[in-house]
């Protein structure tokens, strides 16, 4: 394959990563409701690192896994920001 | 459901990120491949403009493109910075 056939592989594998980046968006909202009725605090440290060590054990490379953490610690920053805005401006 | 399940269904939905960004690295690695080959540069800034493009396009929310956008700079830096090291090292 050329250049131009695997960019295309990676667009639309890319794709398919904004579809899943937006459902888990979507879910870390719902547990940011739930979090807003109990008090609950949005930065829980003990669940971030439930998070990395579960993308470590689903890693079966080429990724190594300290490349893979950076881009989670990407993640986990917008998805803990978002969750923050909504609990400010209380929106449902 | 409560925070528990939608922190289940977050873990079901990482490992299929991690999945795809292993795709896409190795497709990437194949493009470095070809690109040592004919002595085209890691860095391509049209190209790069291209995959925040195609990403946008894929967005239907509840994602922000920015925070998307913020996620996707750092996919870059990583797949950039692996190419760059199989260039260096020469590895097939």
């Amino acid at each position: 394959m050329d250049i131009a056939g695997w960019r295309k592989q990676i667009d639309g594998i890319d794709r398919h990563i904004v579809e899943l980046l937006n459902a888990r968006a979507a879910a870390a909202a719902e547990i940011g409701k739930l979090k807003r009725n109990t008090e609950m605090p949005v930065y829980e440290p003990e669940r971030e690192k439930q998070v990395l060590e579960n993308i470590r054990q689903a890693n079966s490379g080429p990724l190594p896994d300290l490349e893979l953490q950076h881009i989670y610690e990407r993640i986990l920053d917008v998805m803990r920001s978002l969750q923050k805005h909504e609990m400010q401006d209380g929106r449902p």
